[in-house]
């Protein structure tokens, strides 16, 4: 359905040293300092003597190649240079230099002086932002940069690694200054670029756009390309046909709800006239009818009628269909220990609900990107366990077969988004939470390194290995929402500021398409059932089908904060965070389960000492897990598990309900512990009989879990994604 | 002595578009890739049909600058451009973008290919080396970089600022890639450039230079200056010429050893003929003078015998007096818990007592710099203390005062260092153990922020919380210390990877002459003693004379934090490395303070949940506290704290030995806690009378403590030393 937008397929237009090649799903658009203070009269580059003519001559090219890049589908990102009104940013040399001249009379006011468009290059300023005809569209990158560089003291490099850019088209203003630099810059990061020519332009281009141009394709190639605008728009104006002709013919009728609940195909729906109403109603159609098959999965359920008013409200705030959010009509649900203001949060435990006043952050963030709420999902009683069967809301079943465990804590979650009843689910992950539901479901579990999305308003389980987890239907999907939700958060303690110390891209060659992964030892896998055996080697066998290169490492440091999770004192964090009569004054409200775990952990006595010495084994296994995934010949790109070794029935859980849970968590324990990331990703069914030994006609899902090092997300998840898309591609 | 290298002020000459105004003692000569891989027949250069005459124009004039800028005592910075043995620093797009160029003849071989020098590019190899003429010498810095820019991948930045660099004067190849692309990406950081015509070229300079030249110094100064050498080797011959006629005509009789243990008049005389055996001979002398005045520093002492062939055989070693490494001849002792090859480590614990087979990191890396070994000395048992009064070894006392405490748990360490008996000394710092013995005994005590410092080889106090400390003789040695020993260390788990995620310079104007510093509130202060107060309250002032903005901050999670180490569990971590059964087994060989407080450890019966909760409390003061140094308007550069709030008699601390350690500790508590780094620096005398009420000649230290912000070590040394250089100035 999104014809238009299949870029897997390479571009090639022509371009000096010679053709320009780009795969166009990883190419992006980069629109640099089109802004009114370098462009307009009364700006920046008019006060410091800037040559206006000059420099305006990009405007109209550059509207041109934003247009056709949009149209074809492409990421865009636009920078602004500019300084925080307290100019904490701007270097006293960038200040005071060209001013500081002797006899100056060119540089009139300084950055940070009040001209007529404002202070000048202060961020929030009307001079500061980009000009009327190429204002960026919801969704697209907006970068402030202090430098004439964009990749100094931004988060440039990291967002365009998250959305698996490895190419750039670069355009705009000036072009022997913050062009040339940035393209230097983009070069030595492993970007491969390609300038427009007539889409940018400076004060000076007399003097040195040529220079500066030859230099960058001079040596066959020094920094980059060089290419002109119209071969450029002839080999993109075809991409955008399908949905120009959307919009110059109306469709007579409204377009139909396919089910297809993925997001891009959503949005592009959306974008071609679908109504947000008739997929809120096709949804709870959905919903009602689900809850005869499992009564199990949520614990609110938005009205429909509230979540008509929502569609109808999104559909008159964004009536531009050619503008809309990144989430504009996306249906979520979230884990019941996430707050919603005005609802209550039970985190399945009647002893801890409160009306929450306020919303968690990821909630507030989605929904303001446009996604549509419609439920709390019930999860194991305080967010403890991995079944799912340990809640007073009841058991949800897997989408897969009601006698199998759906697993948990994230039960619902998982559910709702594999029955296909919302497009993606706001989890929490601590010891595998966020992975096995999902790997249970059929459907995507990523728990991205910890600290990069706030936790601030989740009810903690064991707050310092918390973290958000996103269910997905695809990888895709949730690579999507991590560039939506991820930001350092001041006021979450374990919150992570963002780096730019990160590896560099590969753009080309025969290393983007190869990886090195590592997977347990043999003894490790025993502990797997026999088709979760067969699967996962026959999933290896398709990782090196695909270019994995099946790589030897030290499996000790992942085993050993498995073992760490399972035996030492981290599960008395889980009492951290509650009053200390609590498991006292609340016993008969607590699940069985629970209670006799709490208890057992209260039995144990752990002393502070203890505590110590295992935060210190912690810190050295995460230094060994850490050298693994170094970047090295010797390490590996990614560690990948079976999500789960085998999979209960509900039967089998509550007739051992403790050591059938730890099992379970055999291969995610370690995740949080080491401080990994890691993606469940669906790979394959296979037949209930071979597990059970029974008659069954029915099949279970099977998912393996990509496990990388902090930080290493946006690596991890394309390794995940391009799994993903073999195995699609290799059943269809 | 060193009259060649004071240069304070600043020196000006001829340059695009103005004159180029540089201060000597932060500016820094930066040759870029003056590799045999670019400059020499055979290298990577003319394997890429690179014309060789065009670019060798610039090694004679950049030996010249080279030479002069080391006459003058500048920091010099080479940098080479190349890549790991594996490769995996090297991006796809580099590695075949120019080779991959239709009918291609002039990219014969690419990087990493083998040539005659050697695989083309990569590190270690003959081609990649720096070409004789110009090989760096000694304590100068060499950056290995993976892109055409010096600052990707690198730590450059990090570097020059550790050494308070803003200026560069900037050489090397190739004029229109590696040195411009440095340029630019330099001046986003905020460091002030100026490029040498002459001492740059490039293959295709009829085409680029001029127009690569002109850009930089463009529209009064774009991305900076640029110079031709005359000018510049002008101002610099006169500050050689003491330098060059010690060269010239060696004095008939030895240089005298003056007393002065600071680091550059102790190189300097020794580059001016000093012998080290005369050093080590007056050093001993001292030392054994002083064992009479004070025989508890010590634990072990090498004998005269040893260290005077120790001294020989490093004069040997480094016969050209022109090229000594940084620590050349440095005579520095070692705290009691730093791991020595062949000799015990005590931790002035007997039952704890061990012959190390391998030395400490941090022992191994001063040495190898020339570092002159003396001894380990004395040290509060388990470096638990900081009274220096509770070791088996005896009681060393103030340097000031013969009843007034040294201060511990590093106490014969700053004794040593106050003493003039060493000029450096490695310590260790949990509580304040490096901080409050160097503030007891007038020296400076820094402790970097935690692992930014191997702690690999020192027997732990409380292994999360425990760093490196450095005991000096001024705060420019302890930073010519730190740039020596910072290195992340992937064997330590608390090793902190380095970062370059970091602020830029500020190279002129105002900002660089202000700053903003924070002060416990009157309440906080009032713990202190009457001549600390007044004391204080002076530093204040001096802190505002000399630029210092007074700014209110939010002081509650300093003081929490103190209040966690001191009343929650983090104390038992001090347990945590021991055997369980220690202290059954060695009551009698303990302390008996020590034995009292380890007795009250185990009798508080801390639990795993209390200590997982005062982590979370850690977590949040740690996150308020590094807002508090967040760059931005509301924050501060500093907080100045007295070092400790009074200063006790051996005989007070006897009589009361707990109460009166803890007080100590009120303004140190928090540093390591909130992963602050540190400074103890001296800032006065006062009268003992006037703490005592008695009558006595003598005089006490009064020392203040500069903390900021995780790894912001070089802003606040910075702050620091010129603090220490006003004080001095008013002294005088």
């Amino acid at each position: 359905m999104s014809s238009f937008n299949n870029g897997t397929d390479s571009l090639t237009f022509d371009a000096k040293p010679y053709a320009f090649t780009f795969p166009l799903k990883h190419t992006a658009l980069l629109v640099i300092d089109m802004q009114r203070d370098f462009l307009l009269e009364k700006g920046f580059g008019e006060i410091q003597g800037g040559n206006l003519e000059a420099v305006q001559a990009s405007i109209a090219p550059t509207k041109k190649l934003l247009e056709a890049c949009r149209g074809a589908g492409m990421t865009v990102v636009h920078t602004r240079e500019g300084h925080k009104p307290d100019m904490s940013d701007c270097p006293s040399s960038k200040l005071v230099r060209q001013a500081a001249a002797p006899n100056n009379t060119q540089h009139k006011l300084v950055i940070g002086e009040k001209g007529e468009l404002g202070r000048l290059l202060v961020r929030g300023e009307y001079g500061h932002d980009i000009i009327d005809e190429l204002q960026p569209l919801p969704g697209e990158v907006v970068i402030d940069k202090p430098g004439k560089g964009s990749f100094w003291n931004t988060e440039i490099l990291h967002k365009l690694k998250a959305r698996a850019i490895t190419h750039l088209i670069v355009s705009g203003v000036t072009t022997e200054c913050c062009f040339a630099t940035s393209i230097r810059e983009a070069n030595d990061r492993g970007l491969e670029c390609c300038g427009i020519e007539e889409a940018t332009s400076g004060y000076n281009d007399a003097c040195f756009k040529k220079s500066t141009l030859d230099m960058i394709h001079w040596s066959q190639g020094l920094f980059g390309f060089i290419g002109t605008l119209q071969p450029l728009l002839d080999i993109l104006a075809p991409l955008a046909v399908s949905s120009r002709n959307a919009e110059s013919t109306p469709p007579q009728t409204p377009p139909i709800f396919d089910g297809d609940l993925t997001i891009p195909s959503l949005q592009q729906a959306y974008r071609n006239g679908l109504s947000l109403v008739t997929v809120a109603e096709a949804l709870y159609d959905k919903i009602e009818a689900y809850q005869k098959t499992d009564p199990a999965v949520w614990i609110h359920l938005e009205s429909r009628d509230n979540v008509i008013s929502a569609a109808k409200a999104l559909a008159a705030k964004y009536s531009d269909r050619k503008a809309l959010p990144p989430l504009f009509g996306i249906p979520f649900s979230v884990k019941d220990s996430i707050d919603v203001a005005g609802l209550q949060t039970t985190t399945a435990c009647p002893p801890l609900a409160h009306v929450a006043s306020t919303s968690a952050v990821v909630y507030d963030r989605v929904v303001s990107e446009g996604a549509l709420f419609i439920g709390k999902t019930n999860l194991d009683q305080l967010a403890t366990g991995l079944t799912g069967c340990r809640s007073p809301w009841g058991i949800p079943h897997s989408v897969y077969h009601k006698d199998y465990i759906s697993g948990g804590s994230s039960s619902g979650n998982a559910v709702s988004v594999g029955a296909g009843l919302v497009s993606f689910s706001l989890a929490t992950d601590t010891a595998g939470s966020g992975r096995v539901p999902p790997g249970f479901n059929g459907v995507v579990g990523y728990k991205p390194t910890r600290g990069t999305i706030s936790f601030r308003g989740v009810t903690p389980a064991c707050l310092s290995l918390d973290c958000i987890a996103l269910t997905t239907c695809t990888v895709s999907d949730a690579r999507t929402l991590w560039q939506i939700l991820e930001d350092f958060d001041s006021s979450d303690p374990y919150s992570k500021p963002t780096l730019a110390f990160e590896r560099h891209v590969n753009s080309i060659g025969a290393q983007a398409k190869s990886f090195k992964f590592g997977i347990p030892p043999p003894e490790a896998l025993a502990i797997c059932s026999l088709p979760a055996r067969r699967m996962f080697n026959e999933t290896v066998a398709k990782l090196q089908k695909m270019g994995g290169l099946l790589t030897s490492f030290d499996w000790s440091p992942f085993q050993k904060a498995g073992q760490l999770l399972y035996d030492g004192t981290f599960v008395s964090e889980r009492l951290a965070s509650l009053p200390d009569d609590f498991l006292e004054k609340n016993r008969s409200a607590l699940h069985p389960v629970i209670l006799e775990l709490m208890d057992a952990v209260v039995a144990r006595q752990s002393t502070a000492v203890q505590a110590y010495r295992d935060l210190q084994a912690k810190a050295l296994y995460t230094r060994q897990a850490a050298q693994v995934f170094a970047y090295a010949a010797s390490g590996i790109d990614v560690l990948v598990v079976p999500t789960a070794p085998t999979h209960w029935t509900i039967k089998e859980v509550l007739a051992d309900p403790i050591k059938k849970n730890s099992i379970l968590g055999e291969f995610t324990h370690c995740g949080n512990v080491l401080d990994l990331c890691g993606a469940a990703v669906p790979a394959g069914t296979y037949p209930v009989s071979e597990l059970s030994g029974k008659e069954d006609e029915g099949v279970l899902p099977f998912s393996v879990t990509f496990l990388s090092g902090s930080r290493l997300d946006a690596e991890m998840l394309e390794i995940a994604r391009r799994f993903e898309e073999a195995f699609k591609a290799e059943a269809c």
